[in-house]
């Protein structure tokens, strides 16, 4: 019987993950931990160095259970992006995305796929740039493109095509990626906005001095994602066909407005959609359990 | 035009909290400040003495929008139990409660009511005691209902009164509260168990060295959920009916057996009750979305 | 053992209604069976004659556990409206209600509530008037206010006020509940609105023959509940904020637009609304599981 | 304007299907409307001759939208097992299946997949038989293996392998889905079980007649889904673990002690499940809210 009470508590504490860092030494050597280690999902925090942003770029990655083990098998992949307040570990830190995606795994409800997460910036009001578009002094789009999607479908099994690349995002990162599937259709096979900004009214002509807020709001103006959509001719609706389009808001987002115009712009163009109005506000209770949904939204349509 | 833009991106920046720091001096003095402040829900962490563990002990405190501006009601209280590796900060820090209390109530699915988390102890594998029981050397139970509940119901402005006092906890917790309304029926309408350790088999009759977890297991076992019931005679199991039992837990949870065997008690007894299996294991994403249910049961049970 | 068996085998029976029927005279005399009913909810459809129709009107009505056993004890109501193509017994039949709503309550959802439902008209294509409001040669709104909701609750013991009373539909009864809580305000303290039909552009000036449709569509148009918000001085906007307003469509639903179009002025309008946007299209799924949010609102604003 | 208001009101009628029937030969020759029709689901009412129990058998049968326009395509294939008082019928009339499966699929929750429910017998209590394993005189399960799916997956377009068939059912059928699953584990790839009778005890060994009530409840008690997991050997729970197994039940079913015991049986013998307990009883409103988890669960799990 005490064995009884002793594997409980030892559960107990497992659970907690105290014991896997205090019992490591005594069970088991750094090669047998390390192999135990390989079957469990992962995340990993690195840096790439952009010579486009003259800069290191910081990333969060998450690798499902067993890629240290299936050295042949390669993934699908969700790109995540943050709000304008966020970085690349907002995710993971606020967002729980591991333990969200460990237990979706578990019950079945996705496959075993890699989601990253790229830094867009520090904080705009304590003088960082930020966002997900070209802006001048600030080629965050073509960093994106043509050096940080690259080196991750290089430096990672991933299966790089349009069918096993998926991009969801919030707020700032629900325009951006909303931005991105329809400007490049051709890479995504799904796309899942929370809360997204899906347009900005241009900013002043000809400021004094033209700020990062400045550039932010011309950007988010100039890739408006609700103008695409109205100004979309037939060869670019058909190329929207071929994207699985969800997007989601709170019945009290003040961003509500400008996601119910970009539907009503999807439903004028003939374009199908998911669309979910749940309770709630801009913030992160309502994207953790966006995340829910989102999941199993870009699985079921990977490989299609 | 651009005062849109500067209104959305107020309300960008708002949102995150920044707005209401940095702006506070410049829109409003410290009088007007704090009235407004007022109107809000709020948080507070504080310490009370207890002469009977010898102990400073901390607590965090919900007090639901409105409090200060009606200084002649009360409102209905929850008492909230953390498991064994967290303190009063667990449910408020991890649980994200203050969110989740304010989207329920905003929806109009939770009435205004006070949420209390006591702490119950530190890490046990840290040397320090845990446990909602008495034991020797740490009498909690006599700490909570001779001096933490009275304390709490003469500070703040409860409605003292079994109909609007409820009890809820996860995993130790969980057992705790549960053990709490079944000895103290008289004194709670509802409790909501998650995850819950309700029985714990006896520990070693007469080792060497009676450790702190030897306590523990040994309190647990005295007062187990489960024999509770298997052992009620017709007035218990009257006094048990006036209360309304919820129990949550995990598909994939550790704990799951034991919370089969109160369940099968409980209808061997003839003594209502709710029960919830969903996907999940022991952990925080469990906790977090047992609160949607949750607080909407205890609310409704309140003032019946 | 055998008793075991038969024990649940007569459960077996017992839950598909079969039992009921069969065993009653064996098992009870008619006396002790009518007892035993009054302690379940019922339905009943009954006939009330009107002057105003110059017509015998049906309507089905709920009635819960205990109705008939606590002859002191008044209720709060809910009014149930159909669809154009439905009539009385469509929420029984097809949306399910008395299951639903027996669940909802032995789970604490919902408290003890009337719920009625009244036939406004039959198929229109088959030649029969239908709708809820005054049109020439079918005044229903008359006979709703002037015969029927008073009959009901003389008839009924009703808690007749405007903090007990309720009212619902789906469709031509989404747009038929809202315009009655709008114009109605002082009656009614929540208003949930299916897949509702809230407003039809006006028909022909001058058509050659008025038909039944262009009776409707005329009344539907000068009862467009966009309009009324949009129109509202402030009087009538502070009437609106007493009633509890949800709205629930489907994301394919083909009234989504009008629905949409209502937000946006109660949005601009300042009036809180619950809105929520799931999966679906216009059909009896998608109201059937409304019902299970529909029927804890209004059971939560009662009394308030 | 009067376009609209005609469209609008068309639509109205077209949503009851009245439209359909009415105006079909107007608006198209047969033909072009069977074409029409064949983009659509739709649900077949057949039958089929049993040697082996020699007597007709009615089975009804879902086929996906776009299922005569593809006549090169196979499709996966689901076995719905309907409840002792259920025939072929009651899935689709009181469970609404076509209307969830259409729901799904537009949502992409669902693959396309054929849904074909047996009749297993009539009513026990009106003297038919009635049940999923052979008994004297009724040797349904020979039927179901030599007779009905070969002819179904020889008749239809199904992909005929383990991979891409699955098995569900309520009740009797409950079980008799994880029986089948159980004991013909290289047939199927899922198996949900909702509100199962998992197992019945032994009837009275020598009855003065055995009537088709003793019959079924020895066959039940033959194939006890609890004890085929109790006694697997090695080999067996291996072939268990090649299949997914689902368990759905309600916290009030007054089947509920039996699913526990199955689930018991699994969690001792190691093999992988799925469990949800939610809020209900032994009732339609419970096994077709079950659908919307278990047809998704099912369409995942084709394929894998």
């Amino acid at each position: 019987m005490k064995r009884i009470i002793l594997a409980t508590v030892a559960i107990l504490l497992a659970t907690s993950g105290v014991w896997a860092q205090q019992n490591r030494p005594q069970n088991a050597n750094a090669q047998q931990f390390a192999r135990m280690m390989r079957n469990v999902s992962r995340v990993e925090t690195k840096t790439i160095h952009s010579k486009i942003l003259n800069a290191d770029r910081e990333y969060c990655i998450y690798l499902p259970a067993g890629y240290d083990n299936n050295p042949d098998r390669s993934y699908p992949i969700l790109y995540l992006l943050h709000g304008m307040d966020g970085t690349n570990t907002s995710w993971f830190e606020l967002g729980h995305l591991k333990d969200i995606m460990d237990q979706l795994r578990s019950a079945g409800e996705v496959c075993d796929m890699i989601v990253v997460s790229p830094n867009a910036g520090g904080k705009i009001q304590e003088g960082y740039w930020n966002g997900y578009f070209d802006m001048e002094g600030w080629a965050y789009e073509r960093f994106f493109y043509e050096e940080f999607l690259p080196t991750i479908e290089k430096e990672y099994r991933v299966k790089a095509d349009k069918a096993h690349r998926a991009v969801a995002g919030l707020s700032m990162g629900g325009g951006g990626c909303t931005a991105y599937a329809q400007r490049h259709s051709d890479m995504y096979c799904a796309c899942y906005a929370m809360s997204a900004l899906m347009h900005l009214p241009a900013p002043q002509a000809n400021p004094k001095e033209k700020t990062k807020m400045w550039y932010l709001t011309e950007a988010a103006n100039r890739y408006s994602c609700v103008e695409f959509v109205q100004n979309a001719d037939d060869a670019t609706k058909q190329a929207l066909l071929t994207v699985a389009w969800y997007v989601d808001c709170g019945d009290d987002d003040f961003l509500f407005d400008c996601n119910i115009d970009f539907i009503k712009a999807m439903r004028k163009a003939n374009i199908p959609y998911q669309l979910r109005i749940r309770d709630g506000v801009h913030n992160w209770e309502y994207w953790r359990t966006a995340l829910y949904s989102a999941l199993p939204f870009v699985s079921r349509n990977f490989g299609k």
